[in-house]
Order: structure tokens, then sequence, then C-alpha cells
């Protein structure tokens, strides 16, 4: 049995030990494509961790202008290497090749590669502060340690491990990567990892700097999650397993960033939906069939009015959700996740509208569209919110404003809350009363459009409370806080200047944008006459 | 028996269930004194824990005017009331009532609540982020969620559960407290929280903002600490009790802010004892003996060069020590907790070289002394990173700079890391070998001073990687910083300028700081020119 290389110390090498090994699928057919791909033992787990190590204080002592110029090569790369990329993402996920994969999420991946470098470059990642008085001065600094991260299966380029939001932010911060593909798309991480092993050698980075491996059984992940070598994990996938490997990461005091499940729930309030509610069954239907519900962010549940215009408003995203074909899932085992989660909200009391099965050829799941009474989804919260991953959604249906309020009130911790509310100002009383429950089980509360977008800028959250994530605190996409995830703050107390980070020195000739006595500034310390 | 009582949801109320009743002690004497105080039982915790979740909600949409004048009036009632709470305090821990408690903590604690109130005004903790062109705006918020506060029995004050850093902290973030006196001290404990009741009062906020309990058993209080109820946990005392309290709130994703132990090593360079080692010698026994040694960044281990200027320094150090009376501890369960330290390390292989016995009356334990030849530490870094809790310090004695950088690569994580060096900069080799592999592993890295000075100041990290704290990436002293810890990120998506909390609206009446995109302004948003 042979199977494709691991990257591990920057060589290309064959494991260690090859417990076994699997191919991707074509989803669409459910046909094996591609090479063999190694499932690895703990040898070459041990083997990618400690070379991390080996390097740590190598990269984080690395002139942060190499570390933007090797962000901006893989950016460059990605974008020459388009073709194939979107090619091998295509076979292994069957997302859509060019709306999706060529048009969207390949130049997102790259521009993030690109935001990550500018933040590097303008030190804003490392948010400096200093107080001349007491001669202290702080940043937020590499973690001397390396980042694990694990790539979900849904996003092949923009999250992939190799390539997304968690590895640009680890890089940026000067630490290691080990990045754990995710094994729906071997060929496409293998491909981005020969990128990145290229632009670190264009840009003279250690070789050593991310190391790349494939699978590895459970028990052998929650021990590397585990190890106080680590000094964080990135995690975007299930809620089982993300909790598994931050308990084993809580254990050894390594934090773990974690994105889990999510429902996203949608208030369509009485104004909105009887001014433009028929548009609003067809931009609901386009969010949640869009790459087939597989989003973080896909739009879970919709609360309707119990009303003439609800009713419309349903009837419409039923005949939308009938009229579409089945869309296909990435793996037998989304699919059969997805089942499991309809039959958990039926037998919790949801109706089924239409859809609900599955469909040949290969993985494919029918649109669909549960419906609740509101009264019994505050009977059965927990169950309600099984999260169904797929172009899936629950209707949720509510007498009034005070019970869709009481309706927010009961979710527990997600990505995203979004409002839908008329433009004559008509749901002002609505909104409040929603908005107030929503905004603290949200990270981010959205306005008259869809959850699905997650743009990457500074002022995004893709994040929120627990259980949506491990920590309320922090984002994973945005430039430069995605990065602050993967840092230690540092402080210097009257040391001297020769001996400080340069964006804490006296002078500033990179216009570095620091906190200086309470003042946000670019000054030098001197120029402010505050200095001794 | 008949003991004081609670302070849940804005009333004194005795225990519900008295478990039993505890005193404090005279530590100089042992003696117990003062009021009987309770120990509770669940149904107390359950109380002060809904009166904190039922209030939080509410809190969290105070004007933060309020919470600032909150946060002055408690300082102006705690400044007012100075000569009780240090006769008090003194009374309970035998800690000197003009020279600490009086002229440095009680300012110390009053200034840290004025502080907090500084940043609650300009919106500092919040990190404003605009992003104009994508509709996005985003801020750190209130957890809506109480925060447990587990205060330490070193610093009556400035630490207390109801009157420090962690307390300041949370409320600034308009989170409600549930405070946790340390045993050693109630009776200031209770007597600060009258305070608080009476400001909460005049600034005109919820009065079950903030409850007040003193004891529990310590099963009731993992089962509190993990409960999803709360917004998070601030911690500072013992690294088992710690770690207990980390892992039960891990596991119900709460994010638990513990500060624990850490042995602050110092290192002496070659040219700095040259320079002035008798004045070092002072300095470092003054540091060591401050207070009994019982601070978080006592200078726990020395390295000393093995030179005929290491020689007459250990000699002065020596004689500083064996001179000096016994200091007296907290409490009986301190002082057994460091003659078990002092055990270790000698087991471990450190020699005795003065003091290393208690004395009495009272928790009385003499200025202590060992050494360890480098070699021997490198062989056992574990067992000789002991932290023992009062005035004792491990020298090392080390042969050249790599070996006393070996040492500083052989420390887990440590609160500070400190180096004196020479005013004629013939140290700078040696610094930059020690330095680098010193600084990923302290919070805050020193020159020329010893530790134990922590100034509340912005630049301030009172923190460091684990197992100092539980994550390296927060401060437990500082503002705005601190304050971070205790937030949630809140992102608002294209939300209606109306709907928007007030320092991420278009107009900035106030001068908030605000990150627009991507510069650091106090300008309102249409003043840019940046808006549609």
């Amino acid at each position: 049995m042979a199977a494709q290389p691991l990257l591990i110390a920057g060589d290309w090498r064959p494991a260690a030990e090859l417990v076994a090994s699997f191919r991707a699928e074509n989803p669409a057919t459910g046909e094996a494509i591609g090479a063999e791909f190694p499932v690895n033992g703990a040898a070459d787990l041990e083997a990618a961790l400690a070379a991390a190590v080996a390097v740590a204080d190598e990269l984080a002592r690395t002139p942060p202008e190499r570390i933007a110029a090797f962000l901006e090569a893989y950016a460059a790369g990605i974008e020459r290497d388009a073709e194939t990329l979107v090619a091998l993402a295509h076979a292994e996920t069957a997302l859509p090749a060019e709306t999706r994969l060529a048009k969207v999420e390949l130049p997102r991946t790259s521009g993030q590669l690109r935001q990550a470098a500018r933040a590097v470059r303008n030190f804003s990642w490392t948010q400096p502060v200093i107080d001349t008085a007491g001669g202290l001065r702080s940043h937020h600094a590499p973690l001397h340690k390396p980042v694990l991260v694990f790539g979900p299966n849904n996003f092949p380029f923009a999250f992939n491990a190799i390539a997304g939001s968690d590895f640009a932010s680890a890089i940026a911060a000067r630490n290691p990567v080990i990045a754990k593909a995710h094994p729906s798309h071997p060929a496409t991480s293998e491909r981005l990892a020969q990128l990145a092993h290229a632009a670190l050698r264009e840009a003279g980075l250690p070789a050593a700097a991310v190391q790349m491996l494939y699978q590895f059984d459970s028990a052998l992940g929650l021990k590397l999650a585990g190890d106080p070598r680590l000094g964080a994990i990135g995690f975007t996938g299930s809620r089982a397993g993300g909790l598994a490997l931050k308990a084993a990461a809580d254990a050894a005091g390594v934090p773990a960033y974690v994105e889990l499940s999510s429902v996203n729930p949608v208030f369509l309030l009485p104004g909105a939906l009887a001014e433009r509610g028929t548009a609003l069954a067809q931009e609901f239907f386009s969010s949640c069939t869009m790459g087939s519900g597989q989003f973080c962010t896909n739009p879970g549940v919709v609360v309707v009015p119990r009303s003439d215009d609800g009713d419309a408003f349903v009837a419409a995203a039923v005949a939308h959700f009938g009229n579409a074909a089945a869309g296909v899932l990435f793996s037998r085992g989304v699919l059969e996740h997805l089942q499991r989660s309809v039959d958990t909200l039926r037998k919790a009391g949801a109706d089924l509208l239409v859809g609900g099965a599955a469909a040949g050829p290969g993985h494919r799941y029918q649109p669909t569209l549960l419906q609740v009474d509101a009264a019994q989804f505050l009977r059965a919260p927990q169950a309600l919110q099984t999260e169904a991953f797929g172009p899936v959604s629950l209707l949720v249906r509510a007498n009034d404003a005070a019970q869709m309020a009481a309706l927010a009130a009961a979710f527990e911790g997600n990505l995203t809350g979004t409002l839908y509310s008329a433009a004559d100002g008509s749901d002002a009383a609505a909104w409040t009363a929603v908005a107030d429950a929503l905004r603290p089980r949200v990270g981010r509360l959205i306005g008259n459009r869809m959850p699905t977008g997650v743009a990457v800028s500074p002022a995004m959250n893709h994040g929120g409370p627990y259980p949506s994530t491990g920590h309320a605190g922090f984002t994973a996409v945005g430039m430069p806080a995605a990065i602050r995830r993967f840092t230690a703050l540092h402080c210097y107390d009257h040391v001297p200047d020769a001996q400080l980070p340069p964006e804490l020195r006296d002078h500033n000739p990179g216009g570095v944008a620091r906190q200086i006595d309470g003042h946000w500034c670019v000054d030098d310390v001197d120029a402010r006459g505050t200095t001794a």
C-alpha cells in the first residue's frame, strides 16, 4: 500500500507508519477518486509536533516583513494555480466550480492571506500600549509554540487548515502551524500545502513553519490536542468533535478556539413580511440551499408570524424548496448526520413541509422545510435547536412580537441572529423586543440580510457565545482580530529601548498605531514630549 | 449558632442553611477574632447565582455613566472609611497598617476603581471597530451573565473579590458579580461589601449587581464554577484550587481567568553584580520579605553567577535574611504549605543557607534562603520550581551566561522574569541570551527592578503563560485591558444607526477612540466622508 507523502519539517516524506489509507470521493457520484492518502500513526504526529516546536522560536524572531512576503507569495501562488485548485476542490466537494469556488471562495482565500500580510506589516494585531510615566510597554506577541489547526469540510479553500483564516492568523502571529486537512478534500489540501511550501522557500521562512497531516485516529488527535507543547488549537467542525478537542486542550492549558454548531435564527418581523414577503422567501431559499446549505451560518431556524403574510411566506418558501433539485452533500457521513438531525427535529414535534429524504446518485438530500409552533419550540428548545447541516430549515410560527422575543431568549449561543424589518419603521418596537433578547446570544446581529455572507473585515465577528464557539471574546474571521487568538500578551517593564521589539521602541519609523499614555497615535514617544 | 449575613439580591440576609461558621484569626497571635461568619450551603449559592442572573440584562443596559458613578462612589467610600478598613485588614492579615495597607494598598484599590470608571467613561475597553464599506461594526460588550470572583488571601483590598481588579473589571463591563471572599479576612470583606452596597444605592445601580459570600465547601464551589449560567470566573490563588475551578468552568464553556503560582525568576548578570552587588542584595531582601513574601510576584528564584561577586551577593543576602525577624503569614494553612514547599525544594537538592523554620507566636516563618547548583536545577526543574509562598527564595548558581540561558529555558510559565544588567553595557550579550529564552515564558519582562511592583497601568501585564495563569493573552491588572476578560465580542451587520450601541453610532459626541476603516480616530463616521 502506497500513499501520498506528508509535509513535515520542510520535507515531503512518506508516513512512518501507514495505519491505513483513504481516497477522496466525488460526492455527486459516490465514487472514490484520486490518490491514496495516509492515515497516520503516533510517530508521524510526534514528528510533526517536534518539527514545529523546534522552529517556533526562530519563527517568532523572523522579521515580520518576511512573514508578510510569505503570505503574499502564497496568495499569488494560489491565484496562479486557481484552475487546478478549483478542479480538485470541485471534484472532491461538488461545490459549484465557477460561481462558488473560482469566483467567491478562492479570491476570498487569497484576499484573506493578503489582509493577514497587511496586518503583519502595520503591526495592528500587536496592539502596542505604552505608559511612559510608568516605564511599561506591552503588546501582543507570538506564542513561541505551534498552533494545531483542524480544517472543516465545507470550505476547501477559505477555512482549509493550510490556507484558511486559522492558518493565516497563526502564521501572521509568527507561530508554526500543524495543519490537519479535512479528509473529504485531501488532494485540494495537498495542492495547497505544495503551494505553501513553495511560498515558504520563496520568502525565506523556515521550512518547518508548516506541517501537513491528513488523517489520524481520534484518540491520537485528542492526545495531540492535549500536548502542552502546543500554543493553541484552531478547529472548525462538529460540536462533538470540537468539544472533545477543547476538553483535551483545556486540561493541558492550551487555548482551544473551536467553532462549533449554530442554527442562526432569523426573525421575520410583521412589517417586513407585509412589505416584501415574496422576495424574502426567495432570499431565504437561496441562502439556505446555496452550497447545499453546508454553511456554519446557514439560516437553520426562521421565525415567522402566524398571519396571512406569514402563511404566504411559508407557501412561497415551500414552493421554492419543492421545485429545487436535491443538493449534493460532502459525504455519506454528512448525509447520515443530516437525516438524523431531521429525525430529531420531527421527533421533537416539527412537521415536515417539504423534502426530508435522501436522493441519489452520490450523497444528496432534498431541500427541506420543517415547521413547528412557537409554543412547542419553547417546550423542547434543546431538541428543536438541533443543527441540521445541509439544505434544511425549521420554520417556527409565532403569535406576536412578545412570543418572538420569548423565542429569541430561548436560543443557546449562536454565531448569528438576524432580524428583517420594514423600511417604513413599523417594526421598530418589535425589533427592540427581539433584538434585546437575541443580542447576548449571538456573535453577529444582522439587519435585513441572510447570515451566510461572512465578510473578511476588521469589524466581522465570526464567533459567538458558547456553544457556538468555545469563547465569546474572539472571532475566527477578520484581520487583525482573528490573529489575536494566537498571541500572548507581553509586557516590558523598564526594559532598555534597544532590547524592545521594534513596535514598542521610542522611534516609530513605520508609523505603527500605538496607544501612548491613553491616546492612539503614530508618533514617536519623544515627539509627544512624554519621555524623560 | 448565629453568623454574619450574606449580601444577596441587594439584601443582607442570614444564611438559608448555616453549614458551619468560622472566625478570622489574628495571624500574629493565632487567636480567633471578630464575628462568626457563615459557611454556606447549596441554597445560598443558588440564591446568589439566581439573583445575579436575574439582574444581568438590566445591568448590561445600564447607562455607562451610572456604572462609572458607582465605581467612583465606591472609591470615595473606601477612602472615607480608610481608618476602619485598615484596622480590620491589619487585624486579619497582620500586614503593616501604615506602610502597606494605608499608604499603598488602599489608595491602589480606590485608584483602580477610578481607573475602571475612566475606562467606562471613555469606552476604551469596548474597542469599537467600524467598517463603513462593509456595513459592519463591532465592539466588546457585557457578557449579560454574572462573573464569579474568588479573592486571594494576600491583598485584602486590591484583589478582594468585592473591591479588587477582577471586581472592578467585571462591573466596568456591566456584569453582575458574585464575590467569594477569602476566609482569612472576612470582616474586611464584609466592610467592603457594605461600602459597595451603599455605593450601588448612591449610583442608582440595581441592588443585585453585587453578591457577597464568605465560604463554602469546595465541591459546591466546583458546582457553581461549572454552572453555564455564569459568564466567567476570576480567580487568584493556589494552583491546585485554580486548576480545579478552571476544569469545572471549562467543561461548561465558562471562561476561567485564573491567576496561579509563579516563582518569578530573577537573573543577576555578572556586570550588574560587579557594579552594585551589595545594593542588589538589599533590594532583593526587601522585595522577598515585604509582606512576609506573600506576593504572586515574589522573587522566588534568583540566578546568581558562580563567581566572587556572586559569592559576595549571597553572603550579603544571607546576612540580611539571617538578621531579619520571622515574618507573619496569613494563616496556619499558609505556614504549613510553605514548610512543605521548603521541604520539597530541599529534597530536590537545594541546600538551606538560612532560616527554614517556623516560629511563634502565631503563624510565622523565618526569612529563608536556599541554594542549588544550576546543573542540579536542570536535572530536577519541576521540583525546584515549587512555589514557596512566603519569605523564601532559592538561589541558583550558574557558571556563565550560557548556563543562565539554559536555566531560563527550563522555566515553566511565570508572571514575571527579571534581568539585572550593568549600566555600562557590559551585560548586553548576556541580556540577549537570557532574555531570548525567558521572554516567551513570562508575562512581564523586567529590567533592573524587583518583580513585586505591579503598577495599575494600561501597559501592565499581570498574567503569563500557563500554568502561571490559565490564558497567556490576558492581564488581571491594568485598565482597560483587565476589563476585556469579562466581555463578549458583538458585531452589528447592517443594523440601523438608531439600533446601535452609542459608541458604534455614526455620531460620536463623546469623542470615543474608534478604529474606522483601519484608522484610530475620534471622528464621527460622516466626518470622514466614508459613509454613503
